[in-house]
C-alpha cells in the first residue's frame, strides 16, 4: 500500500514535470529561441521551482540534480514539443489549463511537504510550497526578460498558497497527512480551474 | 548589557526589513503587479540580499526562512503599502533617502559580521556585506525585467562597501567588533547621504 | 608532474576568470553601466556559472567566493577594461572568439570534473559542467535586461556540452582522467570555433 501511494507519487510528479516541461518548450518557441533554448527552457519551467526550495531548506544537491529521471522528462517533452509544435499548439487551451492546474497542486503539496520534513516552520513551508508550484514559470519568465506573469494577474500562486495553507492546517488539526495533502492539494486544483474559468484576478492599485 | 544590544540589533534588523519591503511593494505598484506580486516584492527586497548571502556562506536554511518573523515583517511592509498607498507617496522624499541610507548601512553591516563568522576571507567578507545591502533591490529590478538601477548610477552599493572596509579595516587595526560596526555603518550611511543630496556618481564611459 | 598539472590548470583557471571577465566588463560598458556595473558584470560573467555549480553540488561556500584570488582577477580585468577601453575595443574579434573558446572548454571541462567529483550523476555531470561554462555569461545578460544570447542562436552551449559528454564517456571507456579532459576540452574547443567560423546554428521552429 504504501509502496503503491510511492509509486503513485512519482507518476505524478514526472507527469508534471512532463506537462511543464511542454509549456517551457512552448514558450521558448513563442521567444525564438534556439533547440538548446527550448531544452534549457523546459528544465527552468518544470524543476527550477524545486530546486530553488532544495536549495533554501539545505537540501543539496537538489533533488533534480540528484535524480536524472526529472532531466531527462523535462527534455524529453521540450524535443517532442520541438518535433510536434503544430500539434502542441492544437491541444485545447481549456484542457490544458485543467491539466495545468494539476501539475501545479501537485507540485505545491510535494513542495510543502519536503519543507516539513525538513523542520521548517509551517508559515515559511507554505511559502516554500508556492515556490516549488510558481518558481519554474517565473524563471522561465526572467530568461525571456518579461515581468514574470505570475506576479502581474491571475489566481495562480495564490491556488498554490491557499492549497499549502489548506495542508498544513489540516496537519495542525490533527488529520493525516495523506487526507491533508488531498485536500491541500484539491483546494488549490478547485481554486485555480475556479479562478480561470471566471478570469479571477487579485486586486491591483490604478498606477496614475 | 549584552542583551539589550541583541535586542537592539533585532529592532534595527526588522525595521530595516519593514523599510525595504515598503519600497519593493512601492516599486510592485509602479511595475503595475497585483497584490501577489506586491508581496513577492517585498519580500525580494528585504530579505534577498541576504537569502543570497546565507545560500554562499553555506549558512542554510537562511535567516529568512528559517525565522517567520522577516517574512511577516516584509508582508506587513506589503499589506500596509496596499491599503495605504497614497500616504506612503506622500512621505518626503529626502527623509525615505535617509532611513532608506540607515538601512542599507544596518544590513551591510549585518552582513558583513556575519560572514565574518562563517570564516570568510575579509576580502569577500565586504563583499557578501555589499550584497545584503543590495541585492535586495537588485533582484527587484530583475523581477521587474530592468537594469538593476544599482549598476546603472548613484553611490549605493559603493556607500555599502565602503562601510564594509572601514569595518574590516577598524578590526584588523584590533578595535572592538562593536566600534568597528559603529564606524562601518556611519561611513556607509554618511557617503549615502552625502552622495545623494550632492547627487555624485561614479565614473562612466561614455557610449559611442 | 603532479604538482606542475596543478599549476597549470590554475593558471588557465585564472587566465579564463580574467578573459571573462573583461567581455563582461565590456558588456558592462556598452550597456552603459557604471564602474561598479563593471565590477559586477566582470565577476558575474567570469564566476557566476561555478558559483551556481558549487551551490547545486553542495560544495559551498562556493570556490569563487572562498578563494580571493577570482574576485581579485575579475576586478583587475574590470578596471583594465575601464582605463583602456579603445585598446580593448580594438582587440582583433577573430583571435578574441579563439581566446574565448579556450576559456569555454576549460570552464566546462573543470565543471564536469568537479561535479564528478562530488559523486553527481554522470548525465548531470555534464549539465553543470555546461552550466559552469556558460551560467555566467547567461547571468550577465539577465543583469542587461537581455535574453540570454546563449539561448537565442550559435554553437556555444551546445559546444560546453559535446565537451563534457566527450570527457564522460572517454572516462567511461576506461582513459585516464587526463585524456578525457584534453579530448573533452579539445572537442568543444574545435566545435566552437569551426561553428563561429561557418556561422552555425542550431535548428529553430519559425515562429508564426
Amino acid at each position: 500500500m504504501k509502496h503503491d501511494s510511492g509509486r503513485l507519487l512519482l507518476v505524478v510528479d514526472i507527469a508534471g514535470t512532463f506537462l511543464f516541461g511542454m509549456e517551457g518548450a512552448a514558450a521558448a518557441i513563442r521567444g525564438n529561441l534556439d533547440l538548446l533554448g527550448l531544452l534549457v527552457l523546459a528544465f527552468s519551467t518544470a524543476l527550477a521551482g524545486g530546486v530553488v526550495r532544495d536549495v533554501l531548506i539545505g537540501a543539496v544537491p537538489p533533488e533534480a540534480i540528484r535524480n536524472w529521471r526529472y532531466a531527462v522528462t523535462a527534455f524529453a517533452a521540450a524535443t517532442i514539443t520541438f518535433f510536434f509544435y503544430r500539434m502542441v499548439q492544437a491541444f485545447p487551451v481549456q484542457l490544458l489549463m485543467i491539466l495545468d492546474a494539476g501539475g501545479l497542486a501537485s507540485f505545491a503539496v510535494a513542495g510543502t511537504e519536503k519543507a516539513l520534513d525538513f523542520k521548517i516552520h509551517p508559515f515559511m513551508a507554505a511559502l516554500l510550497g508556492t515556490i516549488t508550484g510558481v518558481g519554474g514559470g517565473t524563471i522561465r519568465d526572467i530568461f525571456l526578460a518579461h515581468v514574470p506573469r505570475v506576479l502581474q494577474s491571475d489566481i495562480y500562486a495564490t491556488a498554490a498558497l491557499a492549497g499549502a495553507v489548506v495542508l498544513i492546517a489540516l496537519r495542525k488539526l490533527g488529520l493525516s497527512p495523506m487526507v491533508a495533502a488531498c485536500a491541500g492539494g484539491g483546494s488549490c486544483f478547485v481554486l485555480r480551474v475556479v479562478a480561470a474559468t471566471l478570469h479571477w484576478n487579485l486586486p491591483k492599485i490604478a498606477n496614475p
